[in-house]
């Protein structure tokens, strides 16, 4: 395994000698403004994902734009030998929403160099972690040390529900069937350690209002007299948790089991620890249920999330009203065994029985994002993986059993017929989601040499 | 007492005969974004005091600025008879902020008649009112019908905590010392009919935030590893309320005595009616303590009402993010027999016990308003009002414990020597303090000739 056509040190020299070229290019793909939770920007999306046609076109490969109900996804294809194996690559190029715009260091499409890493919306998750393997693919194909089939698949709505590839993936069998899913949408634990990720929560998500006032009221002239809304919702919502943490929902547990013991030790010889994550992050990490982990917690245990509150006067000093609404944004995560439409439905049902007298509850938006997935790291996939992925760091590798989702996946292998095999170079200080998301340009560098590796040894694996 | 020098009917003329002029001034006062509560309007503030000096000047009485500690208050001075009893009016010119500016129909400072209404905010609460008495007093300077003396304070703080005014009381002694403190920033309980406010709730207000994340997190990747601060501040806010929709602070209700039963059955007795006020704001009034009647509620018992809760992302579609911190305005309104200091200590103090491990509890701000106020309706001061007011509209008078605040209302009382007397012609449907305010012209009009009326008996008023 260790004969690579192309070596790690050459593509190392490679890598440094075009970094100049690559960032440019990457920059180009962080201008583009791909918010896909908000229509205004459509045209946006249209316009990054016909940049990236053009652009696996000029690294040798097919390409082309698939359509959907609602965004197109970006296809490319590379043929290698025909009887060595395909690997489908998923990515996305839509982006998480930016606000609050102040918190942004510099502008948030602006792709900017401070402190080693490349700052913008987007620069890792997923257009920086999507572009490492484009120019991976690039250099491959120019040195001629592709040997297995690759099909790409860069869709523009896994921040909202990758509702239209989703809808097209059976009728799509022909161009998607394939022996691994590479996914590179996951994090390491730590800068300069390749990581495998084990499992994807599941995810479900619920926006509702609490209201039925046909205005805003005076507080002092009907305080007291009718339901405040924004107290109501505090009430509502408190009762979908117990006070020991674990969620007070009927039957939301159902079908979630105890995680195996050697998993769960290798994600607790991997965790970054907690006194590491504190410093982080700024809090204590003592969330969730007893009785588990922090990493046990984020991979192995639903959870239940208020992702967005919203009531009354927000701006300064005092407005004293009663607002006529309230409104919450909830997601949940899901783990292997909890069926993810049920769960929605559960906490539909707990909250529809608890609206106080009164008051009208209303659901905005309920969708299922997909299910949970999960691994064994014996897989014969994730043992060459393993191996490969040390040459790129002459190093350990590491394991986790990452808490967000990919909703997409699980149904990308059941369509496709392929394994997944998740590898990522994130890290949390990227702050992904939130202001000033950055991509730690080391991480970068190794997972250009990581898909380098990685993608020559699948060449040479037998499904 | 039937015998006015200004008699209704010829005030009633006058008014029609000038009303589109009328029209053209109140318009002008409401163009003046003087909202107090954000500091980037106070030279919109400036501008509207002086305006009002202008215009007390142009109706033939003395006027200044009162300066305070932050913004001027509006003197206005007229010398009937020197052994003539004093009135001392007070009114507010600013207003309350205007969000959501989306709500409203036409501009909030461009006055636009509509279904018999003038809309623009603070068209009622208190430019609307104020302008009425102003009107009023010119029409009897005018008409030399005017016998008693009389000192406005229009001040610039009432819907931001009047600091400014309280502040400064104490040292206008000479200038405030009067018989009647009139005040007309209340409402009526039904259009054409007057209404004397018998009492009004004293305030206390607070704002906190919880949280302590250095930034948002993915709420996949950190869900279930850190405390939500959303979670957490709907958890730490309901316990601010028992489920019979008492207050659960401790100590909340300590001083508050049972209200009189003559006042509780004249306050029911006056009451619009549930079903009416129903209609009017779409839901059904049945918030506040079991075994106390809509009107009892809003005059006699104390409440506690979120004002605006505000965390994580509201815009449209889904954020999968844990919210660095969350946020929650409140105000309560003390009734008689409570220390409104007190009050807020005992708020504080309970959150403070119940901050979750793991975050932060900060409070941005807090303040009292001021204590309740109670008057007698047998007080000679009401008598007369209550006889006068039926001139006014052949008809009969109400009574109200009015559920709002005028929290400078119980210091003016004090420094000034003058007992309150509180009329007013609001209506519920003005939606003061919402988008869309504004005052129907028909209880302008009925403002207009109460006053001309009243003023002139005041003059007949031995203290």
């Amino acid at each position: 395994m260790n004969n690579y056509l192309l070596s790690p040190e050459l593509a190392g020299r490679i890598y440094d000698s075009r970094f100049e070229r690559y960032l440019r290019e990457w920059g180009e793909l962080l201008a583009f403004e791909s918010i896909s939770t908000d229509a205004q920007y459509a045209k946006n999306c249209l316009a990054c994902a016909g940049w990236l046609v053009e652009h696996l076109r000029s690294i040798g490969l097919e390409a082309g734009l698939l359509e959907t109900s609602s965004k197109p996804v970006v296809w490319g294809n590379y043929r290698g030998r025909p009887e060595a194996p395909r690997v489908i690559f998923y990515g996305h190029y839509d982006v998480q929403p930016v606000e609050p715009l102040e918190d942004w260091v510099s502008p948030p499409f602006k792709a900017t160099l401070r402190d080693g890493r490349l700052h913008a919306r987007g620069a890792q998750d997923n257009k920086g972690q999507t572009f490492y393997v484009l120019k991976a693919l690039e250099t491959l194909i120019e040195q001629k040390a592709l040997d297995c089939n690759v099909t790409l698949l860069i869709e523009g709505e896994e921040e909202s529900g990758s509702k239209g590839i989703a809808a097209s993936l059976s009728g799509w069998k022909d161009k998607i069937a394939g022996d691994v899913l590479l996914v590179c949408d996951t994090g390491a634990l730590r800068a300069g350690v390749p990581c495998i990720t084990m499992g994807l929560r599941g995810i479900v998500a619920l926006e509702f209002t609490l209201g039925g006032l046909s205005h805003d009221l005076h507080s002092g002239v009907l305080g007291g007299v009718v339901k405040n809304p924004a107290i109501e919702i505090t009430r509502l919502l408190s009762t979908l948790y117990a006070d020991d943490g674990r969620i007070a929902v009927e039957g939301f547990y159902d079908g979630v089991s105890e995680p195996q013991s050697a998993d769960r030790s290798l994600a607790n010889a991997s965790w970054i620890g907690d006194d590491v994550l504190q410093k982080m992050i700024g809090v204590e990490p003592c969330g969730g249920e007893p009785g588990y982990s922090s990493p046990e917690r984020r991979g192995f245990r639903p959870t239940l999330e208020i992702n967005g509150l919203n009531s009354g006067y927000s701006g300064p000093g005092v407005k004293t009203i009663i607002p006529s609404k309230a409104s919450a944004k909830l997601t949940a995560r899901v783990v292997p065994g909890q069926d993810p439409h049920a769960v929605l439905e559960k906490i539909c049902e707990h909250l529809r029985k608890r609206v106080p007298r009164g008051l009208n509850f209303e659901i905005i938006e309920k969708g299922v994002g997909g299910p949970a997935v999960a691994l064994s790291t014996q897989h014969p996939v994730v043992l060459l993986a393993a191996e490969v992925l040390q040459h790129a760091c002459e190093g350990k590798v590491e394991y986790t059993w990452e808490g967000g989702s990919i909703p997409i996946v699980a149904e990308l292998a059941k369509h496709s017929g392929a394994v997944p095999l998740l590898v990522g170079f994130g890290l949390e200080e990227d702050r992904i989601h939130a202001p000033n998301e950055s991509f730690l340009l080391s991480q970068f560098r190794l997972g250009f040499l990581s898909m380098c590796l990685l993608l020559q040894a699948l060449g040479r694996y037998r499904p």
